[in-house]
């Protein structure tokens, strides 16, 4: 069961040295989702051979433009490739607003019907409940409201255990196996014990993704047990004053989150433009946390451990 | 005298295989000027190492996304950037508008005036009259409002003639001769005439930019002299019905009309993404207009002849 997490962009506010603004493509059970959609999503999509067409939930974190920016072109050229599906955008408050009065100059009436969610940023609150999975916002602390966002696989199915499977059972028992029921003789007696033919469930995973933010304490309780952070890290702990003024995160504060919520893997991105070279931020963040990554173009990571 | 073109963007509306939506910076006089900002404009700007912070005017087509898109990045760089001076923006009804309500939920009071003028598409209009160029808007028929803009260098001063010259000419006599003046002797006659001792000026130049647009008869009267022509040809000829029903030009179309107003140049661009490669766009319009170039992303034209 898929799940990965595909870097669009890596830039901050001002995209510099081929780095794009904030995007992510997640593909969670073979779901595709996009997290941020800053200017030139679409292009990336297309750079990277990816499925555009198949999003059908787009999230945004807030209404800063290197978060949204790409939307309405994006939306625009699913138009134009003829979706009619509906599309699901969960954004804070404003979203529709600034879509409408683009539409409405350039007289585009969308051929799919977009549902729009508004988030509430201040409180942990599911916003899609999937059968295979969850995703809950992350109240972030930002200078407007901003959200990150949580998608958490649910419980997985025991698998079965090929080796003690008698041959020949029929496909409905192996079924009823795989949801957990024992199987019953015909004088109802259980023949096949359930745990005896059957292996524990794989490990349902977390992928958390908080960006913009200042360092914010409360996050490490609300990450508690996520597989794979990304945690933006706009300034080295050197320009931390910056980091404070701008209500960004230095790769520092990203790697503490990281640590203390004990997380397996961390991708940190969203950089200034201040920064031509990343190493200095990468070595930064491993110091206080090792497996630390950079959220580099074109680079999937998986959020299982493979 | 500079008057060059730079192509950053020859996609139509959805961009593909690389290309960009439409975007042109013009160097006339060092004045630096944008003609349509699609999505990724300030990243083709910075791809190409073009001095976006020294653009004074830009001219927006018409309100389709695919020409305007970059625009409230290209604006929240230069913000970022510190600019202070001032910024005018040409666009029919509307712009206002889309800028309003993005800066209204980012919160963003941008840190330099930004003067808008809004553009009357029905007809020939003087919108920018600098003390060495003019631009004027060219009305163009398509689905919404919507004009393309002539780039018109004003007459230019006589040359002095340097092996004319009597030695030791002082300067204030050397400016009188390049405006045009005879110059006196101390009896109040004519001592140096001025067209014995200058040069005819330089020949004054002019660009069109024609995106986008229906076959448009009249085009060719608006266009009569102009030594360099960009015209959209979005399809070819064989999906001229298509051109119809969008109100877009084919490639012989758009070399049509750079045949009949007599263009020296013609630049060819906003391809549709039906066409990965563009040679059958090139050989269409050559067949009719041989001077034709593809306006290939990161290209150069000199408007004047070198």
């Amino acid at each position: 069961l898929s799940f990965f997490v595909t870097i669009l962009g890596s830039s901050g506010a001002v995209p510099a040295y081929g780095r794009y603004p904030s995007a992510q493509l997640i593909n969670l059970h073979n779901e595709y989702m996009l997290v941020d959609c800053g200017e030139g999503t679409q292009m990336q999509l297309a750079r990277y051979d990816l499925p555009l067409m198949r999003i059908n939930h787009i999230f945004i974190s807030h209404l800063h433009g290197d978060h949204y920016l790409g939307l309405p072109g994006l939306l625009h050229t699913m138009h134009l490739h003829h979706r009619e599906h509906e599309l699901h955008l969960y954004s804070p408050q404003g979203l529709g607003d600034i879509l409408t009065v683009q539409f409405f100059y350039s007289r585009t009436a969308l051929n799919f019907p977009v549902i729009m969610h508004t988030l509430q940023t201040e409180e942990r609150t599911i916003i899609l409940d999937h059968k295979h999975f969850t995703v809950e916002t992350i109240p972030l602390r930002h200078k407007i409201p901003c959200c990150g966002f949580l998608f958490r696989e649910k419980d997985k199915p025991r698998r079965i255990n090929t080796e003690k499977i008698p041959p020949g059972l029929p496909y409905h028992k192996l079924v009823a196996l795989k949801n957990g029921e024992d199987i019953l003789d015909e004088a109802g007696q259980i023949w096949l014990k359930n745990e005896d033919y059957t292996l524990p469930p794989r490990k349902s995973c977390m992928y958390a993704y908080c960006s913009d933010t200042a360092y914010h304490e409360a996050l490490v309780e609300q990450l508690k047990g996520v597989d794979v952070l990304y945690h933006e890290a706009t300034f080295t702990q050197e320009d931390e004053g910056k980091a404070n003024e701008t209500m960004h995160s230095t790769a520092m504060q990203a790697a503490e989150i990281a640590r203390k919520a004990g997380a397996r893997l961390l991708l940190i991105g969203h950089f200034s433009a201040r920064y031509r070279k990343l190493q200095v931020l990468l070595e930064e963040a491993q110091k206080i946390f090792a497996n630390t990554r950079i959220a580099e173009e074109g680079s999937t990571h998986s959020v299982a451990e493979l």
